[in-house]
């Protein structure tokens, strides 16, 4: 079934302890719609400036990227730069250039409402709020936020949690979000806004879910080196999501199926500069690494 | 069949952000014997002055722990003070006094020379070494280090490491140990030592262990208080130890069982401040948490 996902894209320059990269693709829903694709149809929602890679855009559409929501604007793309300590969890903007993506309000083309998945990048909550109100029949949506709308944009923020399903966040900023650092507190707290799950990412410890009374973890891949941390959430959520949308299975089960392949595509981005590792990934790599999964966690029977 | 450990017996006065505990009995080699009473017989080997409670050693007899090797000196028990932060992996030493524990030269009574399973609880690598010494017919042999010996007593620790068969240590020591952040470079340079495993301890977030080939990663049982966190990484590896002798099965899966025995066993000693709460726990409790480990940690086959 078709995905729905809004959220930036921009051009990134990234400093990482192993090299440095230039003007690399980037932005999250960039990100998800790469990682997302190897499972189900994407449709995307976003804006571009008139510098934006044409030929970037057209490797989307190969893999089934519906860009019919990705709005061409006079002007730059947004633009990043950054660099990542040797704690590879520690980055520090360099240099940040919002460019066409400043004013930008996210309109569904008619053919994008009836998504039964969706995915709100992290981007204001009023508008994630805006997509939402614009779906005739959302059947799951996932959100995610970062620190500066918990700070700055609270009661839109809470809001948006209360309409959506799934809230995909990392340990820090579920921290901000409650006031509780214990991660079993922060995520009952957020469950209590009405939430179905809240996925925890924690870096290179992997993730939690929690649902009600059910909790899962899953540790990250061991990678013995990590390239490029950007996009890595981004991609687990592209993961989660698009198998969610392949399999309609919103079962137990079903979620944590999802959860791992969400896992795979994120242990993948990080192998290689920006989405370059998913430019190459084959689908077979991918269920390998599943496998891998499942023997790196298999805890015997007593 | 025995295990027989060797380390520190000691008095704690302990603040964590859950409150304050004075004169609670603590040392590795307490929390580790009464974590492994619960699997197999252990024999304890270290010194206690004559300030340490007589209770308490008559709690590990009923529970069949030998106390053949646990030298009384006149003086007083090891004892530490310390302060944990709001971040439990941070902590201050307030206060340390060495005691009867200054200049203790471990001797195994003639009868624990036999012991197929021992572990060297975290002590000055040279008398680890001595103790190896005095085993007859070691099966398996684990070990822990700190910080200290890292720094300031290498040659003797590189020398132990290349007899021991499992090391049982912190991100941080495997860091400092190896010069490697990375997991997976760090264990890989401790394996090419010669030992058979690494089990790399990272607090909230479990435990991943190495053995050539074979990459195990458990995450730590999610807890909606911890109490005191002292101890936990003694009665993880007495957990360990303790089903690996109870079991004799040395084999992936054998090792994998006891790895979690000893995450059980972990999250059960953070419970409460010092042992108290292994003095209440019952077998049944631990078999009910391994089954939650398994229901945690459970991926769906693809």
């Amino acid at each position: 079934m078709s995905l729905l996902v809004v959220g930036s894209i921009g051009i990134d320059t990234l400093e990482t302890p192993a090299g440095k990269a230039a003007d690399v693709v980037g932005g999250a829903a960039t990100y998800f719609a790469y990682a997302a694709s190897f499972f189900t149809p994407v449709r995307m929602v976003a804006a571009v400036g008139d510098d934006f890679p044409t030929a970037v855009l057209d490797d989307l559409a190969r893999r089934g990227v519906d860009l019919g929501g990705v709005e061409h604007r006079a002007g730059k793309t947004l633009r990043w730069s950054g660099r990542y300590h040797e704690e590879l969890n520690v980055r520090d903007t360099l240099d940040f250039d919002i460019g066409v993506f400043g004013g930008f309000q996210p309109t569904l083309p008619d053919a994008f409402r009836d998504s039964p998945y969706a995915f709100l990048a992290n981007i204001d909550p009023a508008l994630q709020g805006r997509v939402l109100d614009q779906l005739t029949s959302p059947r799951l949506v996932g959100c995610d936020t970062m620190n500066h709308w918990i700070e700055g944009s609270r009661p839109a923020l809470d809001a948006l949690l209360k309409r959506v399903h799934m809230l995909v966040i990392n340990d820090e900023e579920a921290a901000q979000l409650t006031g509780h650092r214990n991660v079993v507190k922060a995520a009952a707290q957020i469950l209590d806004l009405g939430l179905r799950n809240v996925l925890i990412k924690r870096g290179e410890y992997g993730v939690i879910e929690f649902s009600g009374e059910s909790v899962f973890a899953v540790p990250a891949f061991p990678l013995e080196e990590v390239f490029d941390p950007t996009g890595a959430g981004d991609c687990f959520a592209g993961g989660v999501m698009g198998e969610l949308a392949r399999s309609g299975d919103l079962s137990p089960a079903g979620l944590r199926r999802a959860i791992v392949y969400g896992s795979v595509m994120g242990s993948f981005v990080v192998e290689d500069f920006g989405p370059r590792r998913l430019q190459k990934l084959t689908r077979q790599e991918i269920d390998g690494r599943y496998r891998q999964f499942m023997s790196l966690t298999d805890v015997p029977a007593v």
